[in-house]
């Protein structure tokens, strides 16, 4: 038995869209207005909870147990998986993503993410198939000309091709900027010659499309060295006539299908482009030989490489979610023991047991908080593509740059050890594959690499979201945190957590301050020493801060309901996963600015030698 | 490729045998002085490093690619696991650690804990056949009489039988109390019939030796419940008659070998015993019929168990460390990227970056601190086991206790994050299987699990430890590190360092303060709610007061031999790897102290009904 789907319902999802976040807003922008109101989100995400556990868990075990197989250059996929994706692609759910497509199929990024999440968790491996294909359309819609367009789309959206991302190269995987794939003007000024080898590309062979759309990053001959000269192109592995019907092999060859610790169902590839000299790509956007020798490339590739970032940590999510949810279920069915609380009574299941009930509530209130962050930031992908107010636009967009990088590599890093805590739950049972927790840690710890690595987004948080608008942008996301701070500190019932908010506020502060101090005297290396950790501190405080919020509305609700009412126990175990967050997660963001404060030496001082013993 | 063992020499073991622990008196105990001195451990340990590299890290290969099977009742092993076992128990690596044994081959448990690290980090998987056959043996020596001895110990000791532990049951796992398993009397007042199902016994099959030895645990009709009834029996799979030539089938059938996340070369073996009532066995010790109900059986077992559980966090170090060894050699190799610190230069290995030096310092730190404990513990065990001084034997077995929950749960909570962190060092390739870390973090995960999960040692630590002889021993325990502090305090050099342990023995005493309250309170519930924090918080504190002492010798001895001498970066790395555990690493014992004093009650309130969202 692989990796179970344990969602029971979809209560959170409710309380974020109906009851927490300002969502009518959303829902009345022309683009919904006519389709969906927050009131309804039920009627989309309870098919879905009943879709993910009956039509893609099975897929989800299929994956595990099938393995993708490279034979004589064909790749073989678990056979579940095409039709899964002509029936998701068909039904809508790869392209309702895309704001500016015009079907009205479209849903809001809060709600459509919800979708996700539900569907991530069912099978993790899956969802890239469906999110590279989105995401490689985009960059036609977003970069091509109408004829690209008309080429493509279509086809990429309904299910007949796939598309994909290439960046990776062997030699140049974190510093992309020292790829050494090269296009070749033609005599078409709109197409390349294509020279290179890419790997680690998620998706990059299938047997069930038709045709798939690499969109590969390259240098012209020419262009400057670095990220500035690189271009991206759109390189189809069967050739794409003018009239869109389908060429030959366009000299694309698949060398590798990566054998992985986890995600077995997903084709991890290394491809093998222009390797006779016949590959050909068409250049989107300007080409750097009239634009000074700067590409475009990187800066598109980052629309879709941004998406990729909040996707990879809300799959991480999922899992976490889904182990938390998987560990439930079965400490509510062993029976062992008697907890110390009555320890001559009966045995009891094991969800009684205080340790238990620590794991189950760590897990809970991490979920919890993650989602606050994650489905605060997709509010603000609404904002940003739909609100008329420009200003309205550039504030989610800001939040949008600061929260990335936290909502990638925070749910990535703690996957791996909440993973494992739920893993402990099931005792040895845990570590057997007959059981589902094993496969969601091989499958998860991929995502604190994926998509530039976890240590990459604390350096884009430190060194560049940080340093935003001259620090305007990050400063008002502080201020916002202290704005609730000081609003609400007094609230009954409150006033530990706040207390916690509120020095955890101070805290951030403080290493802000050592982070600038240790660069006015330019030692240079510590920021990057604890980049990783203050990443984390940062997580912490922002989740705490909108796991509290949700917590204040919940308590006012459980007080309004009344503890005979259904909804009693939601509202509870709310306010509890806050305390528990606040009390016991939280403080770690002081230990950390104590730590960084301190500004031990001891990583750069040491000679790479004494790494001998 | 699966895992490489990648130990590249002995010197922190040279450094603990040889200039940190006063080893002499151990080499001087009667049992060893004819055979070695401390001067020769090379002699023992250089061998080993070659055999381990040579012979047994290929069985590691195989075992994770070759994993057990069962079919028609009969396993199958990975075909080099036979050979190995023949050859390392001819050779006498598992006899070597019986105090009681009075064959020449013995080595003081220090050295034979070394040589034990080096062979499971090559092959973690491999080494409960022999390390539990050794146990089983154990018992038998310590509980059996001459004439089972006789039968049983030379051919246990010689690679022609092996032996199994068989505790855990479907419905009794933590609860070992709860085991169905009965045993009924026969004429024969030695012998009783078996019936019982058992599950998770490691070895508990293989195809390479002649006959399986189990140490079964078993209830006598009649006897209490709980623990205290519960009696061991020596249970063959084969019948061993009176003159020791082998008899039919002993009615033990394997009925499953697990499907598991890793150690997929290891046989973890559901074993049904007297399935058609002919299923025989030993009674060891005492008959509780005649011992007012109460059986031996815990206790006796306790004997292997102590040792299983450190054996078991040792196993979990020995796989930290080769998974920081691993990824040093790719950091060595592997080109990408420049530092911040010279971001215009040419691209560097990436062991010049901070945040994988700063991964690398993090392992070896670990690595030396962990090291540091379960040696002063193994030094212990021969002083418990021979020295002619009852008092120190007395107070040696008083560390044993303390730190044996330590040394088993606090290197098995730690690995899976600190080798997740040597996967991040790989990037991509860290979850590609052909490279090593991916395997080392699979097989890691039992061992949090494994001869009580870390929540019982936990418990025991606090429970039982903390209390034993009215709390003198844990108290001796906390005011030797204490006097280590008010000595060295000032040490130069160290300040900071001293400041800090200073500050966590002071938050440690406030936890044991906190706890008590919580108790005088009749708050039964905080205890187990924070208790495998404490234990973590414990050893962080014990590891840093050890591995603190180490550096005051490093950073001696570095200043004696100079700058130029082969040796100084060894202490050096030695100096700043204390560095980073007191000032990165020692910090969360102050943040759990905090944690436990603030007294969140949150696990505690939480209704079950509220983890159904």
């Amino acid at each position: 038995m692989a990796a179970n789907f344990a969602y029971q319902n979809i209560r959170d999802f409710e309380f974020i869209i109906q009851e927490w976040l300002p969502t009518e807003k959303i829902f009345n922008y022309p683009q919904f207005a006519d389709y969906y109101s927050k009131d309804d989100i039920k009627s989309v995400l309870g098919p879905i909870l009943k879709m993910a556990k009956e039509v893609v868990e099975p897929t989800n075990e299929d994956g595990d147990l099938n393995p993708v197989k490279l034979e004589n250059g064909k790749v073989t996929l678990p056979p579940t998986f095409g039709p899964l994706f002509k029936q998701l692609q068909e039904e809508g759910w790869g392209t309702s993503n895309i704001d500016e497509s015009e079907d009205a199929m479209v849903l809001p990024h809060i709600l459509h993410s919800m979708v996700w999440e539900m569907l991530a968790a069912a099978n993790p491996t899956f969802g890239p198939y469906i999110i590279l294909t989105s995401g490689a359309a985009g960059l036609i819609q977003s970069f091509g000309d109408d004829h690209l367009k008309e080429m493509f789309l279509p086809k990429m959206m309904d299910g007949t091709w796939s598309g994909t991302m290439c960046l990776t190269e062997p030699t140049a995987g974190s510093d992309v900027g020292d790829i050494l794939s090269r296009a070749y003007p033609t005599d078409d000024p709109r197409l390349f010659k294509i020279k290179g080898s890419k790997i680690f590309i998620t998706g990059g062979d299938n047997d069930f499309t038709e045709n798939i759309i690499h969109l590969y990053l390259a240098r012209i001959e020419g262009s400057k060295p670095g990220t500035k000269g690189i271009s991206l192109f759109v390189v189809p592995k069967y050739w794409v006539n003018e009239d869109g019907s389908l060429g030959e092999l366009n000299d694309v060859e698949t060398t590798a299908a990566e054998h992985k610790l986890g995600q077995h169902g997903s084709c991890t590839a290394a491809l093998s482009f222009g390797e006779n000299n016949t590959c050909r790509g068409w250049l989107l956007g300007v080409d750097p030989r009239e634009n000074d020798g700067k590409g475009e490339g990187m800066a598109q590739m980052f629309q879709m490489m941004n998406g990729a970032r909040m996707e990879t940590g809300h799959a991480a999510l999922s899992c976490i979610a889904n182990a938390y949810y998987n560990a439930r279920d079965y400490a509510k069915e062993r029976i062992q023991g008697r907890p110390l609380t009555n320890p001559k009574g009966d045995r009891v299941t094991i969800i009684n047991h205080e340790d238990i009930k620590r794991a189950l509530l760590c897990g809970k209130a991490h979920v919890e908080a993650m989602r606050a962050m994650m489905y605060k930031t997709y509010f603000a992908f609404d904002v940003r593509a739909h609100d008329p107010n420009e200003e309205e636009r550039a504030k989610a967009n800001e939040l949008i740059e600061v929260s990335t990088p936290l909502c990638k590599a925070y749910p990535s890093d703690e996957a791996w050890w909440l993973i494992g805590e739920a893993i402990q739950c099931y005792g040895g049972y845990g570590y057997c594959e007959e059981y589902p927790v094993a496969q969601i840690a091989r499958d998860v710890k991929i995502y604190s690499i994926w998509e530039g690595t976890n240590y990459i987004q604390s350096m884009d948080l430190i060194g560049r979201k940080w340093l935003m608008k001259k620090g305007a942008a990050f400063g008002g996301f502080v201020q916002e945190m202290r704005d609730f701070f000081e609003a609400n500190k007094g609230a009954e019932g409150f006033e530990k957590e706040f207390e916690n908010l509120g020095r955890a506020l101070d805290a951030y502060t403080q290493i802000q301050m050592a982070i600038g101090g240790y660069f006015g005297n330019k030692q240079y290396g510590m920021m990057p020493t604890f980049a990783r950790r203050i990443l984390t501190a940062t997580s912490q405080l922002y989740c705490g801060r909108l796991i509290l919020d949700q917590a204040l509305l919940a308590a006012k609700k459980a007080q309004e309901v009344g503890p005979d009412h259904f909804d009693y126990e939601f509202y509870t175990g709310k306010v509890l996963a806050a305390r528990y967050y606040l009390r016991n997660v939280v403080p770690n963001v002081w230990a950390v600015a104590e730590i960084v404060k301190d500004g031990d030496t001891s990583v750069l001082d040491i000679p790479i030698g004494a790494f001998e013993y």
